[in-house]
């Protein structure tokens, strides 16, 4: 039995614990949170969870096996760092860290304390991703052309981050999961409308070294909310939409033929052909993502086994995000990124 | 009676010869295509016209008025020079021409001949984008935060110019149509995937002096058709759904609040505070635009009027082409623009 | 403070618990059920709340101030009638009972008892239902031509009742709240899929004594969900999809002019003309209905006031199903409806 | 070479003269209108048409092979008729003729001349509606539970028909081509909204002899456009959605199962279980449905075929709409259907 400590118990937090508190092997014992009213509703929702005002006594508490981090971005490193040190197995919410430094820092702290660091990318344990990363697999897609994804809505404006750290995140650690190869490269631009706040409207272009592009695009202020993918390919095409309730995914048997040939004036031409095929939407396991995750990361725990989205995982993602926000403030020139570890 | 040649008859000649047909104070009274398939079509379609194999035939035939210009960009620039040499007016496809350059040169030369030279932005002419312009003209929307617009399909492969050039040169025309001021960079990026071919997905943002941001997305290489935009303002909001058979056009009456504030920490805190209202979708003209457009070119001819669509909001357009494509050759490297005339 | 009883934790009691529990003015004091696994979920879900297998003892608890029922049909009857014999306020699922007579007798034994008997419409209480019925009321939609609903889905087949009961109910209840008319006959049309089973799909009409006619489309056993109702009227014309996440309601700025004149062969011609107008999706109460009509149960009692959804509408509901099936049975053959009350 | 004459060049006249115009085998060689404006339409567009004011002038000719009656339902017989009776093969619009009797009479005429007698049940002829057919065939769906569509919109009101004559004849064409049974009753409602118009919103149930029921809602009075059908079955159902672009045909792999088995209280009890899987959209052949069956009229001719839409089809669709239009002025009571011959 694992004994699992949550800190933080504002917007994700109730999710995790709620989730946590249904898993096998799993026992939620602690919750720590600096909001009494919070703290209340931890009490009146599971009576059998102790809660705590500081994360310090949680971490300092020997009984818990496992600490989860649901705090704003800005305090990832100090807690996890924390757990870490005190012997604790650590999921720490996305985006792992304020900077790949402090990523760095706390892998080799894992490391060394030979504890489990999983980051919660949680769509990656939804069933439309695990489906896309079978397709993937599975060669079903052929070559992979581009990835470009909207993640729109009149979303919250967050105080500590711009839109790229609290949106972007979620494409990035899809891609991360999905797609074959690494980005080398990010041009992004992006925008902000309140004055001293964070940048609220972002676009990013992720380069590789393959002939493959991916777009991301991110917006808090947008009138209505668009969760939607398209994944170009050479031999299928799909439209993921997440905001769909029934055909979040949906395969293409479409594209084009490419033939190459004399033509009349005895110059290379190129024709290219059109294929129109079957539209496919796979039935798809609809487990809640984080229940999945959960499982997930206990298993990992006790059969010391590396999670799907290890500490390593975080560490590129967060790799891309200061390089996105970088450029970002350069009005588009392209930042390269270090080759992964 | 304005008597009109229309040079091309490919896959936008058929729709702009219908149109002068019915259009009052227009006749048709030529159509030069290179292929004699196409003539055939002509003489069947419309016998009272008269076909003819080449452009030069056309221009030189002096009881013509009016040159309408439907074949492939590369050629713009020479046909609506000779016409314009010729003392026709002009009503030239969409882009104007190939390069910033041409177009400079082609507005000297109507100049110089005292003739209209008006370029096809058919979007300019829809009831929607109309109507976009009404709003933003009578300050429903408030500031403009942003212009984000998404157009892809399956669609044919040009030869001589990339996806940019194909697609993003519509957006490029409305944006100049309703949007209070002028772009002063450009960042985009892309990729070709035929070999040897040109750029088919394409991602660029406008920069503005003002706190505006513009997107377009373009992409011949995708399993859906999109046609939407969105337009993020202060006061209201706009999606603009092409594909959307009658409500094209929503408008959001919903958006954020922002205050500013000492907080608990007496530090300032700005806190953004959210509007949700009603949505309306206007009842739009659904004229066909081309239409509004014919007509609106035999007026300016007639009224010796600036046209709506004038050959420096071509030029306009052209610029932004030629920065965007240098810009996505240097992987979103932002490249200024000139300033407008 | 009102003490609350539910009985019955199946699909809808843990629903009206949550809310209850929310509610002010309320407190739930004890859950029965007879599924020992069930009043286990209460414990760890409301460790304050008392949980007993039999509904008598919740009865019989003179603690208790008001009873909610949300058994299967068949016991509604005998449960409200004991509920209310013991002094209890009932609110009771829909349908009220399994026959109009069950109806009247639950009503008689309300008034005898001088308690407040409130049927569980919850559509009535939506921030959707509840602007349509303020557009019926102000005069926005004219005379209402018809009422047309489809509601539709692969759904729960039930075992003591047809879909009529478990679809049709919604729909009727929402009519009788919001159109100025009663029904006063109706013809139904359906068939059963499953041997032994009840039927899985029907057809209902019903007629008004005005140009008014309602149609009620229901399955279980459709492919996809569907939950739209139009309401053409002589002003506007309404489309209700709950399907839809946050534009529930459109009005339509549509319909017909009618103009009656002398044709040219000096007969009386019927000239139809169309009016096309704009569409507009109003901003709705999104607050959860259930915990709306739970305050109003609470204030009902508190104040001595009638219900919305009082003993009688449920009794109208009743009527109409009952004629319903009787008409199914006859392969649509119109039954007449008693004048209401 | 088939000479054809077309009568009618109203709404639907103009596409039959222009598939035709493009048929092979076909050639147009007359078309006849009361009105001078509609003849002048012909002229402009097709100059080697001869066009005639009379109908009994195209008729005589006897250069021409067959006749196309497109006008008003009320003037179908009497042409069709003169038609056969002039030795022309015919194909004339649905619905086929304004009664029974009047159908019989012509199938009579036809056989007695040796012609063809085709009704242009266009919808028979899309790429929807034959892979329809196909998977009925083919037993992908299993055992058809209900045939249900809704075609409704603000349409055109017909002056000598009613809706049901005017829309539901679709659908009835529809069924009468893909479901393996035919009705054996009907019962249908409607009403009228305009004084001493026909009625403009109508239901209608269709019983067979086995356990399938068709249900068609058609309504000329809506804010919206729906053309959708739900077909239930067995194994795979089907959703066939005329307003989609480009998916207007969906298969769900879904549905029940039924276990009979014995309960805990030693009663026979049904368990209906839920299979969900992939819903899959086939690529249709996008052929216009009317070029399709310009050219079978053709090759039935030519080849003395029994074409797809016979006027035996044609007059079970008039069975229907009579029996429905008699049982709607009944408010629903049954009408038997006559066996068919």
């Amino acid at each position: 039995m694992i004994r699992v400590g949550v800190i933080g118990y504002g917007y994700w937090g109730p999710n995790l614990v709620r989730n946590f508190f249904e898993t096998p092997g799993a026992q939620v014992v602690c919750v720590a949170d600096k909001r009494a009213d919070r703290l209340k509703g931890v009490q009146a929702r599971f009576p059998t969870v102790k809660v705590v005002e500081g994360a310090r006594e949680l971490i300092d508490d020997t009984s818990i096996d496992a600490v989860v981090i649901a705090t704003p971005v800005s305090t990832h490193f100090e807690l996890a760092m924390a757990a870490l040190r005190a012997g604790k197995h650590v999921l720490v919410e996305k985006p792992m860290a304020s900077s790949a430094d402090q990523a760095q820092q706390l892998i080799a702290a894992a490391e060394a304390a030979g504890r489990t660091l999983m980051v919660d990318h949680t769509f990656v344990y939804t069933g439309a991703v695990r489906k896309i990363r079978q397709y993937v697999d599975d060669g079903s897609l052929g070559d992979i052309y581009y990835y470009d994804s909207a993640r729109v809505n009149l979303g919250l404006f967050q105080h500590d981050v711009n839109v790229i750290w609290d949106l972007a995140v979620h494409d990035l650690s899809i891609m991360d999961h999905v797609l074959p190869f690494r980005p080398v490269a990010v041009s992004a631009t992006g925008l902000g409308h309140v004055s001293g706040g964070k940048e609220n409207i972002a676009f990013l272009t992720l380069f590789f070294d393959s002939p493959l592009i991916a777009h991301l695009h991110v917006n808090w202020l947008a009138p209505v909310k668009l969760r939607r993918t398209l994944i170009g390919a050479s031999r299928k095409m799909i439209v993921y939409d997440d905001m769909e309730q029934s055909e979040k995914i949906k395969v293409y048997d479409k594209g084009i033929t490419v033939n190459q040939q004399l033509n009349s004036e005895k110059l290379h031409d190129i024709l290219v052909g059109y294929r129109m095929g079957d539209v496919l939407a796979p039935h798809l396991d609809i487990s809640e993502a984080l229940r999945v995750e959960a499982a997930h990361f206990v298993e990992c725990i006790e059969k010391r086994q590396r999670p799907i989205t290890d500490a390593e995982s975080g560490l590129r993602v967060v790799r891309v995000l200061e390089a996105a926000t970088q450029s970002m403030r350069m009005r588009g020139q392209p930042v390269e990124l270090p080759a992964a570890r």
